[in-house]
């Protein structure tokens, strides 16, 4: 038995979106021991340079391997999109981010090869789904849109609501007029307005949710690497860890209302000193 | 000539809304050098814990010092409410903040004795506009609202649209229920929602702008110290010096909105050295 595979997989976010991305590891990979890191002292990412998205980043990066994680996932879009490709090249452990599990879904999906893709400002500008896309098939369009008012409409938790609807469907129009058939939900917070954003795109369009697709992705490659956890193994330290660098309270709440289990000890912890 | 009141006023904010208090300061205190610094890098403070944004404020403090700055006004309601306590017993520096002179302009107004605040949601937990208000007259019912969607709102430029206005309508109904006659505007972004505002509310109830009031306050307290700037002394380093945390042009480009001046350079500093 092999000890290092039963270490934890390491997951960041920005702050408390990155629980839905936990929410498909623990559903899809339900042996894995899960180190969760919330960066709640400086969220959003969304709006920030590609400069201090990647500093935070690397200071997340760095406690996470104090946790002896044997990879990591960032479950940020924003942070996937400015950083990863920065990280990867720095540490030499396996490290997924959210995007390209989300491009690859999204290019398997349409059929008429016009793709949509809802973000934060500084996913959409870093053009990195567009990129990913191109690189596979340059045939297909990917039209892009920053939708900044979706993250605070679902943390007031006006997530069936007519004024998000209205949002919704001011954001979208431009994509749907592009008659775009796949639309890639790319931050950790859209999953949870799904069944708006189905009201509002119709049918015909499908709804690719990256977080499903990276703890898919991540199954793949815990295998390739020959890295997945014997469920037998001894649960030291818990099964599910989460930190966030600031007051704990906003993440267990969160947390109590998308997690299928109950978050009993989240400790906070000064960031800023890694 | 005092060398020492030629110095500038260090005006500091979560982010890019404390430009409405320099506004203010710009108009009613020509003759005043002043240096901003927004926490673009860590915007915002609305929803993070005490120990947190006094941690962030004590770090931007420091830098205005090494600014030589002859007082300071934190133009930011939720670092006013929760950090300006505790750290105007760190420093020896004049310091204002945007809290009290809104409270008293507040208590001046009200006719029935029933005043409404509308604030992010640090400021209305923290209690203090209430704490402020009874002190002074324990008569007065002061309502708190937490209107954590208008910063975002603000930002997407949204500030006269229909959709605003119904978030206005359901966060005001509350308070208009309680037949308020005085409404604190209690965040620096909300004077931007004005005439949305008025229409919500009508014409009974009295707008009160915390940043207008701090203008003036700051001014009493420069005259009462003996601190006024001298305008025929010589501008070193120019009148009005900007700071960001993070990528300064979401900063000038708001600032371009709002500001009476053009704002052509503005510096970025690591604030986490401070």
């Amino acid at each position: 038995m092999n000890i290092y595979n039963n270490a934890p997989i390491g997951v960041f976010d920005s702050g408390v979106g990155g629980l839905t991305v936990v929410r498909e590891i623990m559903r899809n990979l339900p042996e894995e021991r899960i180190v969760y890191f919330g960066d709640t002292a400086r969220v959003p990412y969304g709006s920030k340079s590609r400069e201090t998205v990647t500093r935070y980043s690397r200071q997340i990066v760095r406690f996470l391997q104090t946790q002896n994680v044997k990879a990591i996932v960032i479950a940020c879009n924003t942070a996937s999109a400015l950083a990863l490709e920065t990280i990867e090249q720095e540490i030499d452990l396996p490290i997924l981010g959210v995007v390209k599990p989300g491009a690859e879904m999204a290019l398997q999906t349409t059929r008429n090869k016009k793709i949509g893709v809802i973000a934060t400002e500084g996913t959409i500008h870093s053009g990195l789904y567009q990129r990913l896309i191109a690189q596979k098939d340059p045939e297909v369009s990917v039209f892009g849109q920053a939708c900044p008012l979706f993250v605070s409409l679902v943390e007031e938790g006006w997530t069936k609501d007519p004024v998000t609807e209205e949002v919704a469907r001011r954001y979208l129009k431009g994509l749907l007029e592009k008659d775009i058939d796949t639309l890639i939900m790319g931050c950790t917070h859209y999953p949870l307005l799904r069944s708006l954003l189905r009201q509002v795109v119709g049918e015909k369009v499908t709804l690719v949710n990256p977080a499903y697709e990276t703890a898919q992705a991540l199954k793949r490659m815990l295998a390739e690497l020959g890295l997945e956890r014997d469920p037998a193994a001894e649960l030291q330290g818990g099964k599910y860890c989460f930190y966030a660098s600031d007051a704990v309270d906003h993440l267990n709440e969160f947390a109590r209302r998308i997690l299928p289990f109950e978050i009993s000890e989240t400790r906070q912890i000064p960031i800023e000193e890694y």
